[in-house]
């Protein structure tokens, strides 16, 4: 069983989950390995057998579970960091605090065609796996034990992809992540001082503004934010307040599918397809966060060497201004 | 002139700093460029004139500035990313805060060989080294725009490291970073609560518990964490209560030398010779925290592929325990 901790001072709760590695050398080669790009990848048709069972396919013909004929499939991960079986067992250790690693890990795979990229699929086959994404939660949301849901995207090894196929992972975690707290935190804050929810504030003033603006339709803009810590650091928001992603409506998914590809393409001609995350910003399960937090996407390319102490301080350093980058995004072809 | 601004949800202030990049294809080939190990390193005694000038040297023997002689040399950052001179410039941008990116970028150049690493050194120089970063913190925190000093260092390409020969870096803030605030607020609430020191009651479970415990001296004591965000990450903690790393007793210096270069030879017989981050945490400047926090240093081995959804939520997956990786790392014959 997976081990949550909680660091005492910071209050940043760790998986530790010793499934996959262990012994010293399992770290010292640090290239993740690559699956030969033929051959045998879990994630492609007619290799369902070298995933866990399907919780989740999109047949558009019927077809059999865990079978070809599927265009969007959700599996659990075959190496999950946190297990689904069990109770939650919160103890203290001395002055610390510990809880077993129950939760949900599950992979997205957004396509049968293992040579697609998100960016280079239709929208509406991106519609397709937003809808995954929603599906999945509205499921995990009914087990009480979870109260956060983590949606995001390795693209590339250097974004920390393992498997080359293209997907999307999920976490469902028994705690909220500490960096999820602070944003809530900060929205709180602000509504407590204004009534006025402190996305919809940010999306007035870059839409007045326009110097961050990348692009927008009639129900999401995509901004570079005003500090972002990493180079063409892009957020995607609804123009409509909304907490929850997954409350979101079924007309809002078409626009998000097209202007999430619209921000990748533009990424790709400027930036010559890097790797890159992408992660779901949405509130706390069972929260009442209506009023003041505003779900969002933040999609961060790969591009610069991380300096660790990035991780130590919460400190970044960016080597161009987000106006910039915001110019050369708009100004891409595509 | 850099700028510093604030993310308005987050607190998170991020530096804009476009001297040394700006077209989106100074982000396309990613790895940095190391010089050739030989030729025109700009640390090597006889080049002093590639850098700034010095800020401090050591000199065993009399010797002219900025000229060979020296055994560590501290000198500006060639492409800093903060700006020494200037005010501070505060200001509002309708919702968002700006202010000049005003501060310090130095780098401590550790000795003078080009070929030697910090956990080769005779534990004599690396006091030395842990002298130059006193007596750097000691002049900069006359200067009241800064609030807080960070030292640390990037080892290794896949750490950060840009140059080979061996160096930390020191950057003065005219901000406390948002970890680091975090920090400083955990240990207060413990304080509030108990009228204890949070790292005092780690230290004594630690001392008692030994699970967890790499190595102590009278002075000091290595551990791995409890809640450690990566595999074999450690902390080297004094014993004694103290605040600011800059007022360490004289007799202390010896002994921190002593336990960090038995922690980083450890780290490089278990792990072949990782790259690594190390980071000084100690009080923000002109603050009252001699009570209740403690300072420290964290050392990160780089050895996983960094998802980059940790920097977005805070949130990490560890696949060694810490007791093993203690375990390992007190074992290791060096």
């Amino acid at each position: 069983m997976p081990d949550l901790r909680r660091d005492p001072v910071m209050g940043r709760w760790v998986i530790i989950s010793t499934d996959r590695a262990g012994r010293p050398r399992d770290f010292i080669h640090h290239e993740p390995v690559r699956p030969a790009s033929t051959g045998l990848c879990p994630f492609c048709p007619g290799q369902e057998r070298l995933t866990p069972k399907e919780t989740l396919a999109y047949r558009p013909q019927p077809s059999e579970q865990n079978l070809p004929g599927w265009t969007v499939r959700a599996v659990p991960n075959k190496f999950p960091a946190l297990q689904i079986e069990g109770d939650l067992g919160r103890e203290g250790v001395g002055l610390y605090d510990r809880m077993n690693g129950v939760g949900a890990h599950e992979v997205i795979i957004e396509t049968p065609d293992h040579k697609d990229t998100l960016a280079d699929m239709q929208p509406k086959h991106i519609e397709d796996v937003l809808w995954a994404f929603r599906d999945r939660m509205v499921d995990l949301r009914k087990d009480l034990r979870f109260r956060y849901i983590l949606v995001f995207k390795n693209h590339g090894q250097a974004a920390g992809a393992t498997l080359e196929h293209t997907h999307s992972q999920l976490i469902a975690l028994p705690v909220v992540p500490t960096s999820v707290m602070a944003e809530i935190e900060g929205c709180r804050a602000h509504f407590q001082q204004k009534e006025r929810c402190i996305y919809c504030d940010i999306i007035r003033q870059e839409l007045e503004d326009n110097a961050r603006l990348v692009t927008d339709n009639p129900e999401f803009l995509c901004v570079t934010p005003f500090a972002p810590r990493f180079p063409f650091e892009m957020w995607i928001l609804p123009k409509r307040h909304a907490a929850y992603f997954e409350e979101s409506q079924k007309t809002q998914f078409d626009l998000l599918a097209r202007i999430l590809s619209e921000a990748l393409r533009r990424m790709n001609q400027v930036l010559a397809r890097p790797a890159y995350n992408f992660i779901l910003h949405t509130s706390p399960l069972h929260e009442k966060t209506g009023d003041f937090y505003h779900w969002h996407i933040e999609i961060i390319p790969k591009l610069t060497q991380v300096a660790g102490f990035e991780w130590g301080t919460g400190f970044y350093i960016n080597p161009i201004t987000p106006e910039e980058s915001a110019k050369f995004l708009r100004e891409a072809e595509i």
